[in-house]
């Protein structure tokens, strides 16, 4: 039911809608080579864990195209060479490992086959990734619509739509299955500084399909909570830890205290690709301090001393207690989360 | 002990430093006319209700010396169309409409008296406000100390500093006092979306006389707290209600709420003269809801998509249970506010 296509492979070139100049233009980046997409990612012409991953899997594709009167030897060793390159376009993305592995592991599970076969078959994989992703979100949807009441006001914060995915989106997924499937809803999308990308992604996709909706400058949403006009909060995730701690986007945390107080529900909604079942707890969860440049610029115009120093920490922890539930394309993970998390992994 | 000066009259000019202008150029913009201070108020070259104030007092001191070889009754005639205009130059600061009723007061005390006679009397009465007002920043600054521990790290919202005042500040004439006092500071600036005044004028006192600093997005303040790394938060106020309810800038009441959770001091600082002995709870304060321009745009570039639609109030009430004390030149409220506010007021 979503409009936005963040992401289209056609006629051998891979379209990507160009996140660096939205929300001011909407214009399509076009990939015709491995390396205009290692460009894309490293650039963030695309965005958001799920997104990059399918990106790079067409990336593989584009590099099979590439290479195909190569051959057979010289293709497989090109191959190698561009998966290596897409690997490292950029370095915290999980799901950018697990694509190019998924790819590289077709590559060599086929590698007795004809350049034309091989390619083909990456092809397929690759739109395979790219639906499963989709199918994912919606799974997701469905399960998260069902606590959205039949009238309700949801809080949102940072860009958790079909810019962030395949397509459809975790959090805003979820709005969007209730606004598609009749539900009254109204949004709230923090702009979520600094990198805004609530005020460009989030409030752009939500006026693309005319949801209705206020952008709010991060600050207001305590108030909102306090006086009871928040029905819902629905935030998406960058790593669930086994006990349920969740990182996310910065300032994630403090709407989840403020939630608690005045006891609105805190959802978490993301794929269960999230969890890492290798920590126990939030606290071993390393938080990447980003470029002061965020915070004292923006568009290049300078908002900020010249010298002054800046703490600029991309995410934050929110505890287990703070958290309502965690919405998955396998249900909804309620406490005690630890036994709750390793019965969905089953 | 600050070196900072925003407003200063010398030689028959009154020399603004431009906020407009701050942090990327120290510029001084020079008053001539009554009509020039008009100006400047307006369109924000000098901000802050306590500055605001002490500007006009000197806009009607510009006045008397622009009429100054007018005959009596048309120097009398022009000076109160004068007092009109900077009465009406912004239509919110109590101290604007405060500081011109007591200029226009002082001129009907002194009407018989010759029209360079008057002139020097406003001076004296103008040169009166702007002490005033350095000596009641002073005083704060000397209780608010006395919660300061030896060695503190102080978060602040919005600028509550030198600029917003006569000189040296509310909030932050505490802090200067702290660190000037030989105690160990380090100050948290939060940014302050939309307007920005942490980022762009706090942070700059800040750096113009190096006490030690960070600047943080508004978001990023709630991980601080919770984490131990914040002993004090100091903000200003806009308004008072008897019962100790406080209006300021938004955001104020989100980090009332997370330090009541983790315990951490949350004072007010501000002049008595904020306290609306009118109103007795904060639920009689109207908030004023600004433009959507401060959202979705910064230094004139868009940074939201058009037409998304904006809920921006400019301020937000922080209950009195959230409240550790209330900082005024007269001592340190504390609960029973409205039982401590009355005793304050004889």
């Amino acid at each position: 039911m979503s409009t936005i296509k963040a992401i289209e492979f056609k006629d051998g070139v891979l379209y990507l809608l160009d996140q660096r100049k939205l929300p001011l233009k909407k214009e399509l980046f076009s990939c015709k080579t491995f390396l205009d997409v290692d460009f894309a990612i490293k650039d963030m012409v695309v965005r958001g864990a799920p997104a990059i991953g399918a990106a790079a899997a067409y990336g593989t594709v584009l590099a099979a195209q590439e290479f195909s009167t190569d051959s057979k030897e010289v293709f497989l060793n090109k191959m190698e060479q561009a998966l290596n390159v897409l690997h490292d376009s950029r370095p915290t993305a999980v799901n950018l490992m697990w694509a190019v592995k998924r790819m590289r592991s077709v590559l060599h599970d086929n590698k007795a086959l004809t350049v034309k076969e091989i390619f083909e078959i990456l092809k397929k994989e690759a739109e395979l990734i790219f639906a499963e992703d989709i199918a994912t979100n919606k799974a997701i949807a469905k399960y998260g619509n069902e606590i959205v009441p039949l009238h309700a006001t949801i809080l949102t914060h940072c860009n958790t739509g079909a810019l962030a995915t395949a397509g459809y989106g975790t959090a805003l997924g979820v709005v969007r299955e209730a606004h598609y499937g009749g539900k009254d809803i109204f949004v709230y999308a923090d702009e979520t500084r600094p990198r805004l990308q609530g005020g460009r992604l989030t409030a752009w996709e939500l006026k693309e399909e005319n949801i209705p909706a206020k952008l709010i400058a991060d600050n207001t949403a305590a108030t909102l909570i306090r006086d009871g006009k928040i029905d819902l909060i629905l935030v998406g995730a960058d790593r669930i830890a086994l006990n349920g701690d969740t990182a996310n986007k910065i300032g994630t945390f403090m709407l989840s205290v403020v939630a608690k107080v005045y006891k609105v529900p805190f959802y978490i909604v993301a794929p269960t690709t999230t969890i890492d079942y290798e920590i126990e707890t939030g606290q071993e969860i390393v938080i990447e301090e980003r470029s002061s440049e965020e915070v004292t610029c923006i568009e290049g115009q300078r908002i900020a001393p010249e010298g002054i120093d800046v703490y600029n920490p991309a995410f934050d922890v929110t505890p287990q207690e703070n958290i309502t539930g965690i919405i998955t394309e396998k249900g909804i993970i309620k406490a005690p989360f630890k036994e709750n998390v390793l019965k969905i992994r089953k």
